[in-house]
Parts: structure tokens; sequence; C-alpha cells
């Protein structure tokens, strides 16, 4: 099962893992939207031709838009987890703190990481300090200013805000002023149910910004994900709609996971987190019922569920809890 | 026109220097084979999910059987252009010597290059050198035992071989021993006319292979590069056609060329290079029919002139040229 502890999403591996369960499988292992942003006719990609820099320029102009900021500082990538792992070339401070629990690849960024609990980080003046807000896997959620009082006090503060698209009030972005020393990434896969697009972006200070310009090149990010987010970007309304629907979605999962005795954590609609004292039974229960959800190496009572799309998959969900 | 001599492709550039151009633009601008792969029906691309690691290795081994390697030593990157970027991270050996002229993304890979002409590499022994193989914009060519043997001197090599897919005989792949100090970089929009897609490959030795993979994270590439790169390099009918159809292209845009008193150099048959005393009268003569070809700052007298992809477009070049 270590396989299953990485990243979610490895279907494949679960399919082996559990030969007999039922198909097919319901993946609730990702904190990625199970409802894809979408529109008839879908955007037209042409793969003939490289991206211009006009069409990645009006790319992070509509991405700058949502993220309420200037175009000037946002920059395309080819996924926010490249983006993370180019923060090793920047020769941001030391010490590097990265906050703990959290996504897996943060750990990873830096080769001198010192691990810090979230709530050791207000006083810390110096360095670089790593954490993502609403945090993953605990859905734990700072409100901006607590962030940039770090950053004002003296550190470079990294906040990986894959998640926040859906709590926009909770974003650093739109309080950042030109002298505070902040980057900031951000996800596209994950908000619009379409990760397979490998889309993300960084908001940072002017010298940040152009050294990871510098080291994509002229062609950072596909013409499918050029065609995609801009349309995606643009679509304010489908935006507002899933902002309501999945926070909607996500009470409906607290109730079910109640009424079986489960208590959910975390404020990030996309996921909850269960702690329970068999967090491993629970998930070999729900694997031999054909769902996939994710364990933890570091934390053995937790079990994250991502948020399921449909009357369908909550019902296979519950009737898999009622099981016991 | 200083835009247009960074990178080749800039269509929208040049419409808004040359305003009265006949539309639609012929782009003769860059080396990307201008009659792209395609299939009945096209790959289907699943973008609500991540590619799976399974799904990356197949492509990895798809592209390794083309490249005549083995998979565990081929990288997908989301184009090759970041993989030469990353090149700075593998604190490869001093001093790091690049051939000029080429790509212009070589001479920006590491911050302290030392550039050396092509006649002069044949007796280096330590340190790194980078160049690439067919070269571009002159278009020549190596034969593989020449830069091995620079390899197996002492230097590390690194070989751009962007647009060796049209002459595999010539890549230094299927000579490499587990022993030698290599890193190639391989191209799939060039050869397969899908640069939109961003898709490349390195070629490495075990520990470089390894530290570019965490550098880009376990999502590399896109869901439309593995769907597309898989189907396109498991196509070997279409690649084998392709190496004859390019060939002969190529021998026709000499024979034209010569015609009108251009002699075309280079063996790479998807760009020729015309050395002449007036290249940018022609650039701009050729701009004012609505044709994008390439200047290059460093070199006043070249102009670069990709392949044209059908009859009209050969035709529309001749009478361009005729007007002189």
């Amino acid at each position: 099962m270590t396989g299953l502890r990485v990243h979610g999403g490895r279907i494949d591996l679960a399919a082996t893992l559990y030969p007999d369960a039922p198909t097919p499988w319901l993946d609730l292992s990702t904190g990625i939207n199970p409802v894809a942003w979408r529109s008839d006719p879908l955007p037209s990609v042409d793969l003939t031709s490289l991206p211009s820099p006009a069409a990645i320029a009006a790319l992070e102009a509509a991405a700058a838009a949502v993220f309420g900021t200037d175009a000037a500082r946002v920059v395309a990538l080819p996924g926010s987890e490249i983006g993370l792992r180019l923060l090793a070339s920047l020769d941001l401070p030391h010490p590097r703190r990265v906050v703990t629990p959290s996504y897996a690849t943060h750990a990873a960024v830096f080769t001198d990481t010192i691990t810090v609990p979230r709530s050791a980080i207000d006083t810390i003046e110096d360095g670089t300090l790593l954490l993502a807000n609403p945090n993953n896997p605990d859905g734990l959620l700072d409100r901006p200013e607590r962030l940039i009082a770090i950053a004002r006090a003296g550190a470079w503060l990294i906040v990986d805000e894959a998640f926040v698209d859906l709590h926009p009030a909770h974003s650093v972005v739109p309080h950042l002023q030109a002298s505070d020393r902040v980057i900031v990434f951000r996800s596209f896969g994950k908000t619009f149910g379409l990760p397979g697009v490998r889309l993300g972006f960084m908001i940072a200070p002017p010298e940040q910004a152009a050294a990871v310009r510098e080291r994509l090149g002229s062609w950072p990010v596909s013409a499918c994900a050029v065609a995609y987010g801009l349309a995606a970007y643009r679509d304010t309304r489908w935006i507002a709609a899933t902002r309501l629907a999945s926070t909607d979605r996500a009470a409906r999962l607290d109730a079910m996971l109640a009424r079986h005795g489960l208590h959910a954590r975390g404020a990030c609609p996309l996921f909850r987190l269960v702690e329970t004292d068999d967090a491993t039974a629970l998930f070999d229960r729900l694997a031999h019922a054909g769902i996939l959800t994710r364990t933890f190496d570091h934390a053995p009572r937790w079990l994250r569920i991502g948020l399921p799309r449909d009357d369908t998959a909550f019902e296979r969900l519950d009737r898999a809890l009622a099981h016991g």
C-alpha cells in the first residue's frame, strides 16, 4: 500500500492491489474538483503552433484578474509542482522552514529543510517559510493577515494556495504590496478539475518572477493550457457557481461522515480529513468496495476523503461506510 | 525587427511590422515540420486525470524505441527548452563550453559560458561541452563517432538532437555505453509538427536522469503530451515516410533557391540557411510578400528558410524570390 501514500490518484495501483474490487473505481484519493470545467464547444487548441507571447500574456492576465493582482507579477507554469521545485534555484535566505504536516512535495523543495508546526510560525522573523493555505491534508485555513504579518516581520513567505480558489477571501494575493517578500503558487487543475492540462502560476516580486521565467524559457506552457486556462479563468460565472456548489457538497459529505461516526476536519471543500483509530482498516474497507481514499505514512490515524461528484458517488460511499 | 531575431514563429509581431503584407502569412521562420502528424481518430485525451506513472513510462518506452536506447535512460520533459535550462542545476564540470553559432537558448543555459567554434571541439578533454547536431541554424551535421570521441576523451558532452529524428543514423544515442558521460535532448514538436504539445526528452546517465526527474516532480508532462507522444512515436510508418518526404522537399527547396542564385547550406531537411550579402533586404522583400523567414543578430549575412509544406507554399516562395 506504500505507493498509495505518496500521491493520490493511483487508481492503476489500487486496482492491482484490490483485484476483486468492483469497477469502475471511485477515486476520492485526490483534492481535485470532481466536476470539471467545460464549455460548449470546447476551447479550440492549435497544437501545430507554439503559444505566442501574446497568448501567454493573455492567459496570465485572465488568471491575474481572478487572483486579484497585476498580470506582471503572474508567471504561467506547467503545473505548480514544477514551480515549487524551481524554488530551490532562487537563492532564498536560510534557514528554510517548511510547515509540517503538509503536501509531500514541500519537504522535498529545499535540501536543507527545517520542519516547523503551524502553531510555531508567528514568531518567525528571518529565513524562508513555506506553507500551504488552505493546508493539505488537514484543510487548515488561515486568514491572510496572519500570513502577511510573518512576511512583514522579516521572513520570505512562500504560500502554496493550490486550494484557495474556492476561498478567495483567504488568499494573500490581493493584499500584497510591492515591497512584500511573498511568493504564491496557484493551481489550475485542482479548481477546474483538469489536472491533465498541467497549468499553474507563481505570483512573485519582479526579481523572482524574472528568474523563473528565465528558467522555463519562451514556451512555459502548452497550447492546450493556454486555450483551456484562458477560457476557464474568464468564466467567472462558472467559478462563482462552483464556489457555492462545492461548499454545499462538502457540507453534505460532513453530514454523511457524521452519521457514520466520523468527524471531518478542515475548511477546504475539495477534501475532508477524518481522524480515526482504524484509518488503515477504513481505507481497506473502502478499497474493497472500489473506493480509493488517501492514507498518510506520517499519520496512521488520518484518512483524506475527496469530494464525491454526484448522488451516485455519495450513495456508493454511504453504502461502503455502512458495511462496517 | 529585433523581436523577430530572438525566436522564429512570431507571426503576430511580423503582422504588426508589415501591416500591408498579404495574409495569411506563410511562416518559414521556424524549423518545425510543416506537415504535422495526425491520426484518425485523433488520440483521446483525458484532461480530468493526472497522467499515471504507467502512462508516462509507456510514453518514455515508445520514445526510447525510436531513439534506440533503454526507457530507463529517457526522461519526458515539458519541452526540450525546459530540459536545457535545467542543466544549470546538474553541477556539470567547468569550464562550460558552448558551441557557437547555435540555438540562442544554449548560450543562456550556464551563467559562465565559454563559446567555442565547432572547428575547435576535437581537442577538448575536460569540463562540459554543449552543442547541437544537426546544428541550428547552419544545419551542420556531424557523425556520432566524432562527438562520442570527445566524451570518451574526458569532457561531459551535451548534444541537442532536436532535429536529428530525420537523420537517425547521426544520433549518438544508439552508440552510448553505460559509462559515457553524455546527455542528449530530443524534441517531439519539431519532428512531428506539434510544438504546441510541449514535449521533449532527456537521455542521460542514471544520476542526471534522477536529478531532472526530481526537479520536474511526479507529473512532468500533460495528458495531451502523453496521448499524442505515445501514438506518434509508435507510428513508425509515419516516421519513415516523413524522413523520405522531408528530404525530397528539402531537395526541391535547394533547387528553387539555386534558380534564384541562392546557395543553401546545411543537412537538416526542416530548414536551410542561405548566406547572401543582402540577407536583411531579402528578409524584408519576403516579409512584404507575407512570408516570414529568420534573420540573426550575430550574422547579418544569414537567412534561415523553413521547409514549405506544399505546392502552394513552394509557388508563393518562388514568386516572392523572383520579384527581386
